[in-house]
Formats: C-alpha cells, structure tokens, sequence
C-alpha cells in the first residue's frame, strides 16, 4: 500500500512538486524505507505515552511521569528534526533548483515550522 | 477501577507519605477526580500520536506533519505543568511542614524533573 | 553594599515575608553570596551577547553564531532553574508553613513562571 | 567600519562561497542593512541581561526576574530564527543551486543547529 500510494504520488504529480509534497524526492523505495521509520518511531511514542497512562493509573510517582514525560517529548522532537531534515533535503533544495520566488516561501514556510517547534 | 485503586491507595499509606507517593494529598474523591483528567489528556494525546501515523501512510505534507507534532509536544508539557503544579503544592508543601531536611531533598528533587522539561 | 542592601532587607521586613520579597531565606551574609554567584552568571551572559555582536561585525559564518545563541541560551535557563529553585526552597516553602492560602497563591505563581520558560 | 568589512568581505570571497561564509548573498549593501538589524537586537538583549544585574541588585522580587529571563531568551531565539532563515535562504539554497554532495552537508549541519536551539 506504501508502495501504491508513492506510485500514484510520483505519477500524478511533477517530480520537484511531488517531492515536495510528499516531502521525499527519493522515489518508491528509498521513500517507503524512510516512511517505514517514521512509523516505527511514532509506534513507539504511542507506547510511551500508554506507558504514561498506565503510571497514572497505578499512581506512580509524579516525579517519574514527569522524567516518561520529558522522554516522549524529546523523541516526538527527534522525529520532527528527522522530519525537517528531510524536508530541508529536498523540498527547500528542489525549490532552490526551480528558481523564482518558490524559494523564498518554502524557506519562510520552513523557518514557521522551526519557530512553532521552538515555542513548544 | 479508578476508584478502587484510590480508595487503596488512601488506605495502604499515611496522609503526607501518601500525598507524596501519588503526588496528591485529597483523598479518594478530589483524588480520582484529577486522575481522570489526567488520563482524558493523556487518551487525546495517544489519539494525536495515532493521528501522527496516519498522516506518514497517508502521505501528508512534512510541514502539516510538523505542525501536529507542535501541537502534541505542547499538550505533553502542558500535561507536565499540571502535574509539577500538583506536585509542588502537595508533595513539596508537605515536606515544609514536616520541617527537617526532606524540603531541601524535595525541591531538588523538582528542579532536576523542571530543568529535564526545559531541556527538550 | 551589596551587604548594605541585605541588611537593609533583613531589618525592614518580617523574616518569612522578606525571604519572599527577596526571593531568599538566609540572612545577609548567605544571600550576598547567593547574589554574587548570579551577578557572576549575569555578567558572562552579558559577555557572550557582546561576542555575539563581534561575530557578527566580523562576518563569522552563521552556524557558528547560531551555536553562541545556543549557548547564551542555555546560560540563561540555567540562571532562572537556579533562581527558581531558591524561590522553591524558601518562598514556597515559608507559604506553606504560614498556611491558609497563600500557598495556592505561591505554586500558582511558581507553576506560571515555569511556563512561561518552557513556552520560550 | 560596518561597509569596509563587508567590502573587504565581497572582494576577498567568490560570490556563492562569500554567500554562504558570511551567510548572506546580498552584496554590501543588502548585508550591511541585516547586520544593522542584527547588531541592533544583540544590543537590545545586552541591556535586557544589564537590566537582569540591576533586578538581582535591587533584591527584586524572584518571579519578577524570571518573567525577565523569559523574556531575554526569547529575544536571543528569535534572533537565531532570523538569522537561520537566512542561512537556508542564501547558503542552503546555493548548495543546492552547485549540485554536488555539499547540499547533504550544509543541509546536516543546519539541521544539527536546529537540534542545538531545541536542546536548550
């Protein structure tokens, strides 16, 4: 199914503007490795985070939820760093290759995205 | 089952220990009450870690993915402020009144779990 | 003068209300240290933020500043962690041994503060 | 001084490199405006780290510092924001416009910058 929607992506779409909005400019395979490891890592904050409930639930210690807490949100920040870094990649480099003033936005929409993580 | 938890926890363990071991000092009503709050905002997060997964299959733009994953890590620490909230008028207050050195012990103990919050 | 400032403090206002004022318990000669150690903090701060001017005027490569940012930032939660953590110790802590409200009132201001440097 | 450095700056750098050593592709005149700014804000936070000092030496009141050190470290990651917008604007984009392997470079290490602003 990864591989479908990837074909049906690159088919539909220009390669600069595909990439772009599947945030991969690396075609099917080297795409769904990278999709793949996107849902490994969100799986496994799903499991910390029912960790959490379990510990609420058994009234662990508030100090110990708050040091599950801090582990979650530093690799939900991991994942977005990965995230931005592939968008960097290709995304902002295609726009750069495109030239005109696609650049500028994909770089403003970029440094928006920067600050949000940021302010959190 | 909540309740039940509660009602043991409140039988099993002196009032300012208590308080300090499940980081509230309300008994069983006020208690479980808290407790479920805490747990509706950790299902709604589990949900947006959920929704996380669907945006990667589905292909979303990396920017859109970002956004989500502000919106996640802020409902995390807002999760942690309400909890270190709890904590320090319970736990920490009780151990004022106790007099001795476990205040020194407890604030410590709440600036290492402030400073790992700051730190993601 | 430092010390006449303490001294000062420590005459006119009532012992749990001037450890609260001033943010500290320990009489003149411990709070004049406590002082001096932030003064210190502050001026190396203050250091780094005039080096990130040079780097600038100097044309330094951006990264390099960026990694300056990085470490003024840090500097400066580290000042506030310990600022907070003396607030912790002796405001909250002397609420709590007053009693009645001004405890909620404490934590409530504490747990504000706290937001406010996770928010930035 | 500021134009004479940056006309030392122009001459003594090829045009992309120079973009990207001193993270601007403008010209004097372009750069010499962002490094105003630049000098201007840095100036703005060292009389906030200043005004920092005063507070401890008056014996203001803990809280009220704090909100203070939120307020200088917000001034310190927005300039960072600028700054890396644009580093992404000039030196990734011409990276990219090379071709070659350097994109994956400048791309890592902006990303490794990102992770170090979070970090803090």
């Amino acid at each position: 199914m990864t591989i479908t929607d990837t074909t049906v992506t690159s088919d539909t779409e220009p390669p600069a503007g595909g990439a772009c909005e599947d945030g991969h400019g690396h075609g099917p395979h080297g795409y769904s490795q990278q999709k793949d490891q996107h849902l490994k890592r969100l799986r496994r904050i799903e499991g910390q985070i029912r960790g959490l409930q379990r510990m609420v639930e058994e009234d662990v210690y508030c100090i110990d939820i708050l040091t599950q807490v801090s582990a979650s949100t530093k690799a939900l920040q991991s994942f977005a760093l990965q995230l931005l870094q592939e968008h960097l990649r290709h995304c902002v480099a295609d726009a750069a290759l495109k030239g005109g003033e696609e650049i500028d936005a994909k770089v403003a929409e970029a440094s928006a995205a920067i600050a949000r993580l940021l302010r959190t």
